[in-house]
């Protein structure tokens, strides 16, 4: 005998919290869809040499990777690379601007830590241009993911946005545009460090002079809400082209989230939000559980100029966002902030009494047919044990059918919560459990 | 550049077939739910030693195992193994019968042929008992398969239903226990094979007697409506215990399916359907679509004595089915059974005309906030274009709104298959689109 076990790092739930996690990523669906994007479903296996074009460092080691008879195979860690990969394989059948959404689990074979996943399931939602991209959809990406997050009513979040722009022109200005990578990830960092050591950072590790600390620290401490920033910007008189191309998208990008109907309160511009990848060419964005900052960003993404350089020439503009919801879900958990969630599968569970099955599966056919969710438990064990099974299921009502239920055409219909039981007929029956 | 490419056997759909592929997996799991399971998703990725605790053979070869630091790691290849573990890892936890459905990727290294896959969904609905299981289970596993395949609207099937007790006690009494395993196989293959070779293969590679072979003719021969099926096998008089059971639990299991709501027609008891597995223990089904017998069995399953005794000592009697997703898709597209399916997901695209797009987006959230999927084209392109774009999502209207339309409040809707185009107000709007 084998003791059954589960890889560490791999996660795998009870059914209660199976079905909150399903209920989560339904509600992501069925907002990505509402936007009228496209279901992508790519294999989770891909050949090296595609998957690899790009990767390197630290996402390359930890890659499952093997071969198979000839062929050197590779477990996805993204869902970027497939896209990429998809659109330019499929290039000729597809129209663009492409919106495709995809949910799927990826793989990368860290150390396990608390918190860290080596298969876990990202959501990404993603417009795709051809030659050019409209910013509108840098506005209407963001509003998608505020409508996800509004739905699934977790709290106050808040969408932070940026554009790289900005900021890399500014660096540009410094002349620091070669170590720019250097200093985006000290930004990145510094909420985390504070400011004596991002000052520190920049001195010690970066070798800059005074002056040019100060330029950094006067920019990063732009503050005041989103239009006073933007203003602030502006009065920087920098005359750096890139620098000001960004502050006209980012004042587009804000000002267009509105008309998509997100709230003034669930957005803010953060100049310090440079997402450490250099992927990202153009607006970013990062969004936060207000009391639950801790958790990090549970959406991120941002716009990038070519999608699939390494596959074609075509130049494939996009933009997108991600949830990471084998991670969120912890969280949440973790955080208590799914209690209270419904996770019944099975609303009513039909509990026959004596010779009754017969009676019992048509009167579950007939509530299945009114979309009331339930089964019969056919099994014979005591009354209390049946009451036992109905309420770790998570079951709102028994229905009790016995020989007199049937001869009398009324069934009892038990509530679980409140114990109050009535003997009612099916019409009846079937107006309360809908 | 690296050529965008996918491995062979790996499935990779275009939108409208992925549109179209979702809702079908859409269909399987509301109706697996509406019955009460519960959903289970296990890792992609287990330790071999507990993947293959049962695997041997040709499976064995198929699978994809490697290293990955000090593990060896296996991709699943199939949905039971993981079950198997999963009730034994988490039996304290679990109440019983404990009914779950998990549809998901598996993985099968094969070589690639016409219409095997390496990759493929599998949707598997089981309940599993503690120490026992109701007969009860054995009748609402196919009667959840029915209504999938009534809902999915593909044309006329019929459910196979048998028992292998009856077989093997009919094998016992003739005392070829040893080889029935071989002789299943033949059973198995005997519409294919036909008669005349079914005869020679018991005689020259079983070595059976005629009188024998006579005996075997004889069952496999018993035709009829189920019901006579029925009264010839007990009028065979066979006196081997295992037999007489088979015949009354078959006899039981189909009667109770009619009391699920199976049509008559839709079902049919076969005695040929043998199921290659050593696994099964009593019931067994096929199912066919009756005008593409070709295709072959479209879910097929059974009942099991024992689930997970690699893993426990508990014993863990249940009652399966699966729909084997990917190669059913291929199939049906092949036939053409899929043909005027509705594959869309944006109902309308909204087009800007002129200087309109804030207020398209107003319009845009109103028909989301009332349930149509929509979208605003925000590229600059000609409006042949958007017509072409528009056509080529199935999108089935156009919403054009340009600046006569917003100062008279009434917006262009066209219908882009009969080319029809009405000025009309929002709230008509949305009661033609609803």
């Amino acid at each position: 005998m084998i003791e059954a076990r589960t890889l560490p790092g791999f996660m795998q739930l009870l059914p209660e919290d199976q079905i909150l996690f399903d209920k989560i990523k339904n509600v992501i669906e069925s907002n990505y869809k509402s936007f009228g994007f496209v279901p992508l479903d790519t294999p989770v296996l891909e050949a090296s040499e595609i998957l690899l074009a790009k990767a390197g460092g630290e996402t390359e080691k930890q890659i499952y990777e093997f071969k198979k008879g000839d062929n050197n195979l590779c477990m996805r860690f993204d869902l970027t690379v497939p896209l990429a990969k998809y659109v330019a394989e499929n290039f000729n059948e597809l129209s663009f601007p492409f919106k495709r959404y995809q949910i799927g689990k990826v793989y990368r074979g860290e150390r396990p830590q608390k918190g860290r996943y080596r298969e876990f399931y990202q959501c990404d939602i993603d417009v795709i241009g051809r030659d050019k991209l409209s910013l509108d959809y840098d506005a209407e990406i963001p509003s998608i993911i505020y409508s996800v997050f509004k739905e699934l009513d977790i709290g106050k979040f808040t969408i932070n946005i940026s554009n790289r722009k900005i900021l890399l022109g500014f660096l540009e200005e410094l002349k620091l545009e070669n170590i720019s990578t250097d200093v985006l990830r000290l930004i990145d960092k510094f909420e985390k460090i504070g400011k004596e050591n991002f000052a520190q950072s920049l001195k010690k590790d970066l070798n800059l002079s005074e002056e040019k600390i100060n330029s950094i620290l006067s920019f990063i401490e732009i503050s005041g809400d989103s239009k006073e920033q933007l203003s602030k910007l502006k009065n920087l008189k920098v005359e750096n082209e890139n620098f000001n191309l960004g502050i006209e998208e980012l004042d587009y990008v804000f000002n267009r989230m509105k008309s998509f109907g997100i709230e003034d309160d669930y957005v803010r511009i953060n100049l310090l939000i440079a997402r450490g990848l250099d992927y990202y060419t153009g607006t970013v964005y990062e969004t936060f559980l207000d009391d639950y900052k801790c958790i990090g960003s549970v959406s991120s993404g941002g716009r990038y100029d070519n999608l699939a350089g390494y596959y074609t020439k075509e130049k494939l503009p996009g933009v997108g966002m991600s949830i990471g919801l084998t991670r969120l879900f912890t969280k949440l958990k973790e955080n208590e902030l799914l209690k209270g969630k419904n996770s019944v599968v099975a609303k009513v569970i039909v509990l026959p009494m004596g010779e009754t099955k017969e009676e019992c599966i048509k009167i579950s056919n007939i509530l299945r047919k009114n979309n009331i969710s339930n089964f019969v438990l056919f099994e014979d064990m005591k009354f209390k044990n049946k009451i036992v099974f109905a309420n770790k299921q998570n079951a709102e009502f028994v229905l009790i059918i016995g020989e007199d239920e049937i001869n009398n055409k009324k069934y009892s219909l038990k509530n679980l919560n409140t114990f109050e039981q009535q003997q009612l007929e099916i019409e009846k029956i079937i107006e309360i459990l809908k």
